[in-house]
């Protein structure tokens, strides 16, 4: 199978429209404007769970990296971990987990595919964390006092911020690429709560202008610290049209064999 | 790995912004709608190749296809076949195909996932034909001719009307369900040639809505031909976060395994 490029993480990923789908396939999305420009050069296979915490990550990472029958790692050669959006909800939540045990999580996923003895080494896959995004707290309330039942607020931008922190203070440790979304989008924003709004929908969520920010600096982390898998260095699946031989199309296009 | 839905095909799949990119990757494309709706559900894998007819189409059709070395074939759940837009060009053109070798090269396609002694043999993949959308003739003989050099004017409104019949043809010969692009945006624009402007970037290639008017007719034939597969009917993989037991959350994310 073609090498891949996977997403993981949680609500950051999620669609901002169709709360119930998780994604970032929307046009826009975080996903689609991967897709966009690895096409014909890497496969993206979104796995955004929305609403998951990183504790909750933990079994569905085994499960996406689980050796096939034969001993086979699926072949991801870049993946993105982006939790913290929901380990940051505030204790009474089911979603909350504990600030010490979130930066054990993205450390447990880091080491599962970076040690020799893991069941899921791949030494392969390169990986960016992602700090999650700065919340707006007043959209957010009104988000969440319309549900039905209304429910209780369940964040604040100081502990989202003590999140971001942390999963920047496991990647120094570990020695892996950020991407600091939270630091970006804040910095959109103008350091400023209204300034939030044109990059969160509902206070949590990225809009596409959100989503603009944080592809940005993803794109920028690759270039530096992986620049073998940029876009513009990697070689496209099977031969441009206008290099295929017609009088031999058979042997170009073979000749051209990148894993399809 | 988790089950595929697949577009393969010319360059109806294809940019239309930028044209040394395949895709529909792009926010409207065709490969991002399908993204977006079967999300958590099916990967979109998309070998949309630019410029491809179906004779080239075969050699990257039999290495998207090839069983690994385990004897594995690539898993995929729905093929979508959409050759012709370019098989139709004129004779003088690289990109030409005579009629019947198309015919012939769709039947090969559609053979070689059925028939039990091929090395394809993949009975569970479901396909569905597409037929090449309708051209606009004066809006493709000028994007050609400001090309640098300008080229000949290379293709016809009954040539590509002529390959679309054909494979609805073939479709109906194999017994295929079949997507009929030609008909779809041709009915969409009132059956006139002023009225593809809105479904044609450049004559040739699809907008917005001309990927939705397909995108639409399609999502219509799943669910006639192949309702077991439509968006609606496929669980999600690994629970929605609501329905994870926040006191056993590994038991159950884990039960609810269905091949990520």
């Amino acid at each position: 199978m073609r090498a891949r490029v996977a997403p993981v993480g949680s609500s950051a990923l999620k669609l901002s429209a169709k709360q119930d789908l998780p994604g970032g396939w929307e046009a826009g999305g975080f996903a689609q404007k991967l897709a966009y420009v690895y096409a014909r050069k890497m496969d993206v296979i979104n796995r955004g769970l929305g609403g998951y915490n990183s504790e909750w990550g933990i079994p569905a990472f085994e499960q996406m990296f689980t050796k096939d029958k034969t001993g086979t790692h699926p072949k991801c050669k870049l993946l993105t971990i982006w939790f913290g959006a929901n380990d940051a909800c505030l204790p009474f939540s089911n979603q909350h987990v504990p600030l010490d045990k979130y930066q054990q999580n993205l450390t447990w996923m880091v080491q599962a595919l970076r040690t020799p003895s893991s069941e899921y080494y791949a030494p392969w896959t390169r990986i960016i964390l992602l700090t999650p995004p700065p919340i707006q707290v007043d959209a957010w309330a009104q988000h969440i006092a319309e549900r039905d039942p209304p429910k209780d607020m369940d964040r604040t931008w100081e502990n989202t911020k003590a999140y971001a922190d942390a999963a920047k203070e496991v990647a120094r440790e570990l020695r892996v690429p950020v991407v600091d979304a939270w630091d970006a989008i804040w910095k959109a924003a103008g350091e400023e709560t209204l300034g939030l709004t044109r990059f969160l929908s509902d206070g949590l969520h990225l809009t596409r202008e959100g989503y603009e920010v944080v592809y940005n600096e993803l794109i920028k982390v690759i270039e530096k610290e992986y620049p073998e898998l940029h876009y513009d260095k990697l070689p496209l699946i099977l031969p441009a049209w206008d290099t295929v031989d017609p009088k031999n199309p058979r042997a170009s296009v073979v000749s051209h064999y990148v894993d399809v």
